[in-house]
């Protein structure tokens, strides 16, 4: 029996396999080093969801999540958050004091005060798991990772604290992809991208349609169109499914007057627990 | 005397200092690990320049520069365009063939195609600079790093290609900060931050403003304001100088409708060449 698998980017203990894990349990799970290569897994066949940060509370948007959304065939289905909790990871040999910290540069900078106040020297990494990773395998005694607990617990580390982020309002949304469309539960989120000619006033008339209709606008992100320098694609979120009759009225309208749009997926809107 | 010294982010070799070079031939460089040491050099007086890259016209913001911006009290005072040329760099010892090629991930990224004709391994390091400047130290030879020109000039590495970007509508827009407040030129551009109020139509009535006086939008970008999740700062670009008289009118008319006004400073728009 084939056993449904699930892509998601970074280290076995990153933050989006946490997200994966909330959704599903029971599957298998498939660290990628790029997040190309996730949506790859998708298209291959060879994962058969995948589950993608989009935005963090703190940091914003991912960009380039944005960009391959616009390419791909596959639907968002769902949404997660994830409250991001990060721990001073170190081996249980470590020297005392630590004098170092490795981690992602935007976790580096979500723990800045922690780490001034500790006197940590931050060293930026590419992953948060990864740098974990690296200590333990180099044996390196004066410096810890930042990271998730669960990184500490999957490379038999010691968490030297917990909860070492800035501030506590820290969430990330993850987005569910895959083959699958979902029906209408009343409470949806809508996604979709646009891209406009390039005059004054083109967004203004767009975001009419919505304001006329009390249509709720929950996100709106730029992203450059690669083709010429300075140019968009607009991606928005809305509440609300297109299977709703003032979406499809609202989707209608900004077709004639959009040079493309695509329809990125409908889904039940996710609760920040 | 006191020589004056522009700070940028990066080892030296970096694209910043590349475009900090074109404004700054004379001047002191300072490189910088982070961008917040870049701001902080301003805030203590170390530097009496800072050259950030804001957006590129193909990854789009840089977020944490506009996160920055909020808080500082500095004005841009100019932007430079700069057109971002990819080199593969190795030691002259370098084996035969190359099997990896380490970089930003966003160099990575850029030249993505081109690695992958070349059967290249990506290996994301945190800049690009400084994946030259690894190679030469740690005397790796089976692998290049992805960087400019004057990144293999200055670590005395070998160019095995120059111009590896898959797309050549690669530029980097770098603004400059300073104390300095410019006057008109005739073609100059103005940037602010405003918070609005969470309720539907909220930044619809904003852009109205512009739409109705003909001014042209040239960027909108939101970031998160960290205190409320998925709550937003907008940050505007427009065309014209706050000095002009239907500037000061739309400034006013947002001053009223927005829980706070930040204006950037006005200057001169640079030129893609």
């Amino acid at each position: 029996m084939h056993s449904k698998k699930v892509a998601f980017q970074g280290e076995h203990g990153a933050y989006s396999e946490i997200a994966a894990l909330k959704v599903f349990p029971d599957l298998e799970l498939i660290p990628k080093k790029l997040f190309q290569d996730v949506f790859e897994a998708l298209n291959d066949r060879t994962a058969d969801y995948a589950v993608v940060p989009i935005e963090n509370s703190i940091e914003g948007s991912v960009n380039e999540i944005y960009d391959l959304l616009l390419d791909t065939q596959k639907k968002v289905s769902g949404e997660i958050f994830l409250r991001i909790n990060h721990c001073l990871i170190a081996n249980f040999q470590h020297t005392s004091p630590i004098t170092k910290a490795y981690s992602h540069s935007q976790a580096i900078a979500q723990c800045r005060n922690y780490l001034r106040n500790k006197n940590l020297e931050p060293i930026p990494t590419y992953d948060t798991a990864g740098a974990v990773r690296m200590i333990k395998e180099k044996a390196i005694l004066d410096a810890a990772g930042i990271a998730s607990r669960r990184a500490a617990e999957i490379y038999g580390m010691e968490i030297l604290e917990d909860g070492i982020e800035d501030k506590k309002n820290n969430f990330t949304r993850f987005l569910i992809l895959s083959d699958n469309e979902t029906k209408p539960t009343g409470r949806d989120r809508t996604s979709f991208i646009f891209r406009l000619q390039h005059k004054p006033g083109a967004l203004f008339s767009i975001l009419r349609e919505f304001a006329d209709r009390q249509i709720n606008l929950t996100k709106i992100e730029s992203r450059p169109t690669k083709e010429k320098p300075w140019e968009y694609y607009f991606y928005v979120d809305i509440e609300g499914h297109c299977d709703d009759i003032n979406i499809k009225e609202v989707i209608n309208s900004i077709l004639s007057r959009s040079i493309s749009l695509n329809i990125l997926g409908s889904y039940k809107q996710g609760t920040m627990t």
